[in-house]
């Protein structure tokens, strides 16, 4: 066995309904919590109202932040830390998809800090432990974030999207509530489903994956080949819900030890380019290349994922179940909506250029099993221009 | 998918040698630190020399005290928290077995709030976060204390065995070095093992369990069922003695979360009443009573042990499986020589009364699929008086 370190101190609480437990667990921490949305849709509001109602039976007050956006800026950030010390909270509550509970980490940092958040970018020594208390309410299952020590933000003045790595930001709390992402249209679901799928065989494949790690991560792939189809067939389904959010928060466990790899380091590149390509988007155009390029140096894993596609490929050694997971990969996108290209999702050639070059600036294409050079990355996006 | 809440807060270093580390981790959590350890055999006095010397490069003082006994006491608690006091202790370091461990949790308790470690049992409402920082480095492989918020002590004047069960004495960080394990002499392996295979099974089995206790233990059973044979074949083999290190953390995390059944609440009075039998034991001598009680109440977990044990019931329905897991597990039992009973271990038949006269005193026994009554229990334990 290799060495290893596993940290995941994030504490869970799942369950459909719980979210009405949120205000005796908030109660924990202070009684001033700052609640971070985005900007209230009708059903937004309605949620916002119960949290703040639970959060005032237990004696807590609630200030709310509704200003986040889609890949939120240094600007919304600074606003809602702004926010947070004049009223005087102790705690800080992200409730929504992965922008809200980013955002929310971020604004923990920067109303306990000097500066900006953005000062405690991944390279730097991070934040404090005076970093307010985070807990982390998810209503698309996809990101992870409720369980992860990262938070993305974009520089709007320098025009850069990075990270914030560390421990520190790890939600207190996180509060999986499968109920609250029944409302998802099908389309979000599919995507924020695909992220999820993603941080797991990401992690699962990285180099610095360990034990814990893969055990997790294949079973919820397992879960999420199974699930995800499910939720797109009936998204009023009980089960399939709960299972998608749980193979969720179980891909940002895994992250937070393992890591993600290529798909998601040109991922963040192409969604900084071309900001009409949602997340998952990003990272379903260029499965098809990855997998093909990737499997000959991870037979072992990519022929567990093809087992799971495939119970039959047990029967195959495992560099012919690895190859044939790439089918299998390719059959999944299309039975989920995702078997798309850069030509529709309107990406010029110029921005796939310019993607490329971009794509050793964040670390995770190192974590890959083949390691990419800048042409490689270049040869292989452009293959996904245009698909059958 | 039932509700359910997880936590496992301690940092995870695994690794061959990884002890070496212990400087710069401790060094985080202050600059004087007490290391708790048994009364030092020349082995014991060598690997303190080494922590010692790894903390002082580190800039970390050491204060040693030796005082551990097995089942430590709440006398031997208070000599060490007062030591921590006059020391100035701000980090508490368990080295050696699950004594070691649980010895310094209650210290690192009693040292930082008024009164003793005994007034912070399970049933009130336990130790705060001045509760000074711990960190556990394992020996055995067996008892999953590096990654628990219990510790066992022994209060001798009432003659009463409890633990402390709270948040706050999980390990901030846990050290699991297999190089540790190698000098474990092989009957210790064998217990201590046994032990690790317990905590995974019965949080699989609990009523409590969650998906992600029961994909962590099921994976540590495998694990175990293959290397605890190996390790007894060959003590120095470092990969077998890495696998039951893994294991062992893991069935840590996972009684952390799903808690412990029927076998552990009477292993430990067995343990309570007659001193002679060691904890693995006081498992190894009831499991065979166990597994047959219970199975038919929870066939498809039974079923899946009873298939790790030999994959062909996969042919077979959950119940035949399950049944055959019976057998299954006795033949491990006498595969790591651990086929005993009550007679040889010179345990009484009042003793065994005893015994089941206090079997509802802890409350492991309500997670069990089935749950006994004290006459049931007393069945149950008098059918492991004599076995052939």
């Amino acid at each position: 066995m290799k060495n290893f370190s596993y940290f995941a101190p994030t504490e869970i609480i799942f369950g459909w309904g719980c979210l009405k437990e949120i205000g005796g667990l908030a109660a924990r921490y202070g009684k001033r919590a700052l609640v971070v949305t985005g900007h209230s849709s009708p059903a937004g509001a309605a949620l916002y109202g119960r949290v703040r109602e639970y959060l005032a039976n237990a004696g807590v007050e609630a200030a709310h932040f509704d200003g986040v956006i889609p890949n939120p800026t240094t600007g919304v950030v600074s606003a809602g830390a702004d926010m947070a010390r004049r009223s005087g909270a102790e705690l800080v509550i992200g409730l929504g998809g992965g922008s809200s509970m980013d955002t929310a980490k971020a604004i923990a940092v920067e109303a306990s800090h000097p500066g900006s958040a953005w000062d405690y970018l991944h390279y730097t020594s991070g934040p404090t432990e005076k970093t307010l208390p985070i807990i982390a309410v998810g209503t698309t299952a996809g990101t992870g974030s409720q369980a992860t020590p990262c938070a993305v933000i974009t520089n709007s003045a320098k025009k850069d999207k990075s990270a914030i790595w560390h421990k520190n930001i790890f939600p207190k709390l996180a509060l999986v509530d499968p109920e609250l992402t029944v409302s998802m249209p099908k389309d979000v679901s599919a995507q924020t489903g695909f992220d999820a799928f993603c941080h797991n065989f990401e992690a699962y494949l990285s180099v610095n994956s360990n034990p814990l790690t893969d055990t997790l991560a294949l079973d919820a792939l397992g879960i999420i080949i199974r699930a995800l189809p499910e939720v797109l067939a009936d998204g009023g389904s009980r089960e399939a819900r709960s299972q998608m959010a749980w193979a969720d928060t179980v891909g940002g466990m895994v992250i937070a030890s393992a890591g993600v790899t290529l798909p998601h380091g040109l991922g963040m590149q192409i969604g900084g380019h071309c900001p009409q390509v949602t997340h998952g988007q990003s990272l379903a155009v260029f499965y098809p290349e990855f997998t093909r390029y990737t499997w000959s140096r991870a037979k072992e894993k990519f022929a567990a994922l093809g087992r799971i596609f495939n119970p039959a490929l047990i029967a195959e050694d495992d560099a012919a179940a690895a190859e044939k997971s790439c089918e299998a990969m390719d059959g999944f996108l299309k039975k989920i909506g995702l078997w798309i290209d850069f030509k529709s999702l309107k990406v010029t050639k110029d921005e796939i250029r310019a993607i490329a070059d971009c794509g050793q600036v964040l670390g995770d294409y190192k974590n890959n099993p083949r390691l990419a050079s800048i042409d490689e990355m270049y040869e292989m996006l452009l293959r996904c221009y245009e698909r059958n």
